[in-house]
């Protein structure tokens, strides 16, 4: 028996009690390589399991979504898991609570959502649970993967690059649209509804680069770079002028602040933050665009230290821990 | 591509929904063997996964037991489908959605009992998901396990002897003990409470004897036998006379025709249904008796024909389905 690997978690009260529940857990018996507190769970031989909650009222309401499309949202956040480790899909077991008064409706409307986020990367459905609710729909998706080496959240050192994929913001954007009494433009909308699981880009990545870390943006990239900075103990400086947004989104939030803000809090963009050595990834990222139709862009470096930091125009300033909790505040509604 | 392992489960509105659902699915991709309609999906290399779904109001309610006791029992139904195809856990993913205003304590309490199921067939905690919830507190928990030779539903072949392990009946009786208002007494309150996940008993089977197909008693005897039948295209004949009853619930129940119905109907006792060739089980009962302290009992055996059928006083009957259904009616309040 060796200890768990370490529940080195960025701030905040959702990740109090994930390190309190870790902590009272078992340290990691023969054959577990990871355990709590990555992307997902990493076992002997490879394989890589992860899953994730969508609870309605919470993650989505249904005057935003339709009950597919939280299927495909569901599923693809789940996946997005497996790309923050690099890993290939196996297959997604999918469990469903909902009112037994719409279950045959809204189960094969889940279902043909969360198929089409499995068929896009390569993935199936291999069983699941349904159960009634007497409360909101709860969706709940698992999803195994595999990676002989998977890219976990601990191996970032001072002197390496940080990197993100695609654009950032969109999704909480669509969020405010909404409790605001609008419907978001459709490309912010997408970012909410239609997120892609960055599996490619990821084993991409990892097969041109010698990448050193990675976690998908789940929390909103404060939160996110924080679980970074606090598994491998360093810092990890960002650059706000160098985040990628949207055209569509500058154009709805009407001033960069803003945009800033909706990509350090906002969360949910399921993007990847990736962390490598210097000049490891700039001459790749022509390629990446290419490919991949998304940008790839250095957001900021990793350096001694602790924490995150931004770098304004009065130089490097440390910032409250950023990020949604789920037991802090509320989300998407 | 091949075609999915075949979907046949026995009768029922739910398992017509997830006939609807797996229908819908793709066929399995190389490398899965076992997909939807199994107790677990199997993949290459002898891998097990499944996942069950525990909603307060729906699987418990909290004037019944502590949440560390829900956490226990969902853990334990999730783990008894590794026993189900008799394979060996590797560990287990559990998620919350929780009030936010309760969430450490019920976290904890939860994972506690969580853990000491896993605790008591060797398994570990491997990670899970948090989440708020507006409704239910809602658990789900994944099992990853592993068999070079998983114990399929499919197996059966007319002529074969159909064993159950434990006693059955006393999960559901406690339930309406509840739903009486009564306090259940110590042994039938403990059968619903805290099952014990036959993984130790499934294995040492599987060693012992060639068994031929097995499930875990969930749905109740007649519905899971049904789901025997089904996917083997036999028939199952149960002898009601055979079937393994607590002294405390024949004292409760006051008589023998309501102790049957509660093993025929009632579910959730997380005992094993099994079948192998003539003769192959019947040595072995008193040293399986002596290892787990519990009984090996015959229950009947397998023809040909389709469903299930009850021996009576009057020969072989049919009989309606049987089973829960989470779509028919209530379970559990």
């Amino acid at each position: 028996m060796r200890p768990p690997e370490g529940i080195r978690l960025g701030p905040g009260r959702e990740f109090d009690l994930i390190r309190v529940l870790v902590g009272a857990s078992e340290a990691l018996p023969p054959g577990i390589l990871v355990g709590p507190g990555d992307d997902c769970a990493v076992l002997d031989g490879g394989l890589v399991a992860s899953v994730d909650l969508s609870v309605e009222g919470v993650h989505f309401r249904r005057s935003w979504i339709s009950m597919a499309e939280a299927g495909y949202r569901a599923t693809a956040a789940a996946l997005s898991d497996l790309a923050a480790v690099a890993a290939e899909p196996l297959g997604v077991l999918l469990s469903m609570a909902l009112d037994p008064g719409e279950a045959e409706e809204t189960a094969s409307s889940i279902q043909s959502g969360a198929t089409e986020a499995c068929r896009g990367v390569g993935a199936t459905i291999l069983g699941g649970d349904l159960s009634r609710s007497p409360g909101p729909a709860v969706l709940d998706v698992v999803v195994l993967g595999h990676s002989d080496r998977p890219l976990l959240r601990s191996g970032s050192v001072p002197g390496d690059e940080v990197w993100v994929t695609g654009w950032l913001g969109g999704s909480r954007a669509a969020v405010e649209s909404w409790d605001g009494g609008k419907a978001p433009p459709g490309r912010l909308r997408a970012a909410f509804v239609h997120p892609t699981p960055r599996i490619r880009e990821a084993r991409w990545l990892a097969e041109h680069a010698p990448l050193h870390a990675g976690i998908d943006l789940s929390d909103g990239l404060l939160g996110d770079a924080g679980h970074l900075a606090a598994a491998a103990e360093v810092a990890l400086i960002i650059d706000p002028q160098r985040l990628p947004f949207l055209p569509e989104l500058e154009a709805w939030s009407g001033e960069r602040d803003e945009c800033l803000r909706l990509a350090l809090h906002g969360g949910e963009d399921y993007e990847l933050c990736i962390t490598a050595p210097p000049g490891a990834l700039g001459p790749l990222a022509p390629a990446f665009e290419k490919e991949f139709g998304i940008p790839l862009s250095q957001v900021g470096e990793v350096a001694d230290g602790r924490g995150v930091r931004l770098r304004g125009s009065l130089g490097v300033k440390g910032v409250p821990h950023g990020g949604f909790s789920h037991f802090e505040g509320r989300k998407n509604g």
